[in-house]
């Protein structure tokens, strides 16, 4: 159940709310944007609790939504959110390309990539300065050095700029540096740091974990719902099964069944799912064609001296080409890029 | 390896050649098409053999094949393969429909719904007459019956007709009603039927199995193909994972994986994989934009009454305009419907 | 719903019915054993159907099972189904070992094989004539000639024995050899075959298909059952998962589930689970704590030499001394080997 | 590759070192534990770089590993690690019970669950105060507070103590409080969280994710003792797979296949694999016979009450039955409970 609370009501009046809810032990969070406050709780209200609630004279509204996530369902928002970051909208008609390299290794390196990127139609470069390793003595990635060095190709090139996250110490800096910011598939069910990323102030892209759900993936929009943050970008990446051929199994089914269930845009990372580059034209046109509202790539200029993943980058060139095949694909689903 | 026999060798010498085989223990097939004659072999032929073998004077050429399957590879047969039956191609520049209902379930209900996908496109009339059920208790399907019923369609509306074989007693009138057989997902490793498809001479729909490897999925072809029938359809139509929004998760990566590695035609069934209809059309678009030859569709005229997987099954006017949105984006990766 | 009918019915009151049945169109099986005749319906018969039934008067009782399996239930029988063969009583208090090689391979092999288990307390010599092979080019078995060599072994050394048949023309030969006829895995919803064994007049192991839920393999079983067999032996050998340090995921919960919703003997295959034999002793130990009802294990006397799995297989003494430990565990849950 | 520090080494010297190995870029970790330190690197040393550190005379042993977990593979340690808190021995031949409620939900709940546990031999009393729950209006559990009630059953019960931490910023009071510190399934690759642990000072239970590989597992078993942390208890508790009847699949042959190759201890957690009660008394049963080193079972005293996952808690006295059980096949596999 979700309580929509009148705008400008007094933050006494909500911690009175609350503290009755509290006193019913009653499961909830607040959710409070720029534009809205809503109450989201865990179960529908007693009778007496709900005319409790009314006489105290801020609820604009009260929606029973049936599923389990509520503000990132369709019922609580039936048209789709469109999420700006200066000239660029994620879910609205543009595909938004976001390319770059798995990792940031250098300024020479992201330089050369995003340089070459812009030819390419790419609105976000990609890039990662804290690196989740399977290995302990693998290269963790720069820090925040990475993520100053990923500032200064903003500035040098217009991109907007993206990065993950991995630890809550961490939120901070990299929203400040960063257009969006990035929860990895081994951390979407890491809830504190959803917590955390819920009150960054900057759109933030979730990717599915591995052996979740769709609708553990929602739930997982939800935290970061809940916690006041609205502009949750959804991308899947592949699933772990049976299969070897690829390194994860991209289930894009999931991205269809996810579009009828959430108003959030979502997008698709076919270079992890793939683990392959062979593939990645392919696995791209589909998601296009399906419906998705962006693809996440990974490109480097130098795939042989890549710190990780080189094997399923694509050179910035392959990416021009990809990008112009996609536009095609765009265009007869009504769509551009 | 493949050891390629040169045209009008006499029976007599292949004799020979295998009694070679035999007698040094060496397992292989002789697969015999109108055109050419091909003997696979499980291992490459020690040196000796070797000149016995070459002695005989049959072989034209031995092609060492490091993949396990053989003349599924691209190494045996570099250029895609073209099914054509009638006026139709499988594996061209045309994506081939193939639609229709779930079960043959009457004359009536069959005509209703060949009448209409004339409209849409389609080349294939699909239909089981042979039900593989769960439940002993379930419709089993009209068999024989059905698959006169199915003829009749064939004449009355000029389109081609294919059904699922079970049982190797049955290949025979199968094979000589329909113009495809379709081997199901739960027989993929039914080895034996395999065997007896691969002697049917119709082409063959081969469903790749819920729980197959890619590689396991071209072994199976490679049996069909080891026992003289080269004109074989892969068909991808969803694996077992945890997910459980959609019945199996189509995994449209294999399509992609599987091109690489077969000069073999491909299409997808979206219905089966999905189990239900409202992502149907979104599958079918990303399966056309990633390269597929065709695709294998579920229409039933009245879905609410059908005898199985009616919850999957789009109306005849829905394929209809699918059909029209397909033909767009087959358009843009330069191909038609 | 199942409809027990009174001993000594004239066939003819029987076939009234089902021709009741089938003018309302009731999907439904006879399933005629030695003791018994009873007839499963796939849904609930209408009231009024149900009285012109009655008025037949060879209905002893009409039973409602809410499980879609309804034979293979508890509800249709509570006790736990005790299948002799001989001597031997398989979902007793014995814990029932079967063993040998994958293939039956000559004579000789078998042999030196079967005299060793006699050491090791197994019941039942294993070994495949018709193998399930993924290439076509591999050893498919020794066929006949290797039912009439188990046979041998059989008279010889005093032990049951078992075989795998994948062909439903090969049934008849199979249940006349054998003691007990196996169903494999990748046959597990080859329907046809089902129906066949289910009419072979002897006991069947039918092992879990790599993909099958638990609901499905119980359902497989009452195919069997619907036809007229109520000797099904149920055996896990491992799902299909992610995991890849084994060739499949020896599921043992499922045989926990499956002791709950059946009355049907179950065992257990590591063998085929693991993949690899180091991890054998332990499994087998776990199953036998857990409550198996019986083992299937591969053993060769020259595993380096095999034609087939050898990777897996243990060395007899190495199975003597397993047994031993076995007999342990299972005198701790209060059984027997 | 691991290097082996000499006793008493300055840790000028070791600094001198570490400069070398990032001179060249040599990705790795110092493990300091109170009786040793171990360097552990991503790859084999360069000649010439291996030369330059043994001229700094501190190097006892070199030791290349082949596998990508170096410190807890059994190639580093051949015995079996005994990790002994206070008179309990992890990792012996006592099998060691840990049992409790899922939450720590008040001091009642706590003390009526603590008391009876005593009665069935169980060492270690679970319960979670901070719960990592997939809604964000769930109840998340009593925090800090429910750390200091759990302290207080430990003196009050002398019951050793473990908890969930989900949090980097929760790893010392946690520490602080506990004896044992555990992380989640969904935490398995938070890196962060794992270097934290890592050095921490108290044993960790480290839970496998519902979708790692063994070697992904010990991968991260690895990050915690390359921190410094030697005292690492593997938890095997599910994975996901098609299988609906149970919450997750127990992996038993896991467990089989991580004690071939690491010497850490490992245990079991039936109750969130199967996430229902009735098959939770088999399950353990198997894991004891297979050679798990412990249990860690849900139990409360009163389930239908639970705030969470009540349905897979055994009450208190059907632990005690499965206790004795227990005990009977502990002592048939040579150990004790």
């Amino acid at each position: 159940m979700l309580l929509k609370i009148k705008e400008k009501t007094d933050p006494a009046q909500i911690a009175r709310l609350r503290n009755t809810l509290e006193l019913n032990h009653l499961g909830h969070c607040v959710s409070k944007t720029k534009t809205q406050t809503v109450i989201g709780l865990e179960k529908a209200l007693p009778q007496e609790v709900m005319q409790e609630l009314e006489s105290l004279g801020c609820i604009e509204e009260c929606l029973t939504i049936t599923t389990p996530f509520k503000m990132a369902s369709r019922s609580f928002k039936p048209d789709r959110t469109k999420i700006r970051i200066q000239d660029t909208v994620i879910g609205g008609d543009q595909i938004v390309l976001m390319a770059g390299p798995c990792a940031i290794e250098s300024e020479e390196q992201l330089r050369s990539i995003a340089h070459e990127l812009k030819k390419a139609n790419v609105s976000v470069l990609r890039g990662s300065a804290f690196k989740p390793r399977t290995s302990p003595y693998s290269f963790q990635g720069m820090g925040v050095e990475g993520l100053k060095l990923h500032r200064k190709m903003q500035k040098e090139h217009g991109l907007l700029i993206e990065t993950e996250v991995m630890d809550v110490r961490d939120v901070p800096i990299v929203a400040e540096h960063m257009d969006i910011v990035r929860v990895g598939a081994r951390n979407m069910q890491n809830f504190n740091l959803l917590k955390e990323v819920g009150m960054c102030g900057k759109p933030v892209i979730l990717k599915r974990s591995m052996s979740a759900t769709v609708e553990e993936w929602l739930m997982s929009a939800e935290y970061i719902m809940a916690h006041g943050n609205h502009e949750v970008i959804l991308c899947e990446r592949g699933i772990r099964t049976f299969e070897n051929s690829t390194r994860s199994t991209l289930d894009l089914s999931s991205v269809a069944v996810a579009r009828q269930l959430t108003h959030l845009p979502i997008i698709v990372d076919p270079s992890h799912a793939a683990g392959r580059k062979d593939i990645i034209p392919a696995l791209s046109k589909a998601a296009v064609a399906l419906g998705a509202d962006g693809l996440l790539i990974e490109v480097h200029n130098r795939p042989d001296l890549a710190k990780c993943d080189g094997k399923q980058a694509l050179l910035p060139n392959e990416l021009e080409q990809l990008s112009k095949e996609l536009a095609q694909i765009a265009q007869a689903v009504g769509r551009w890029i």
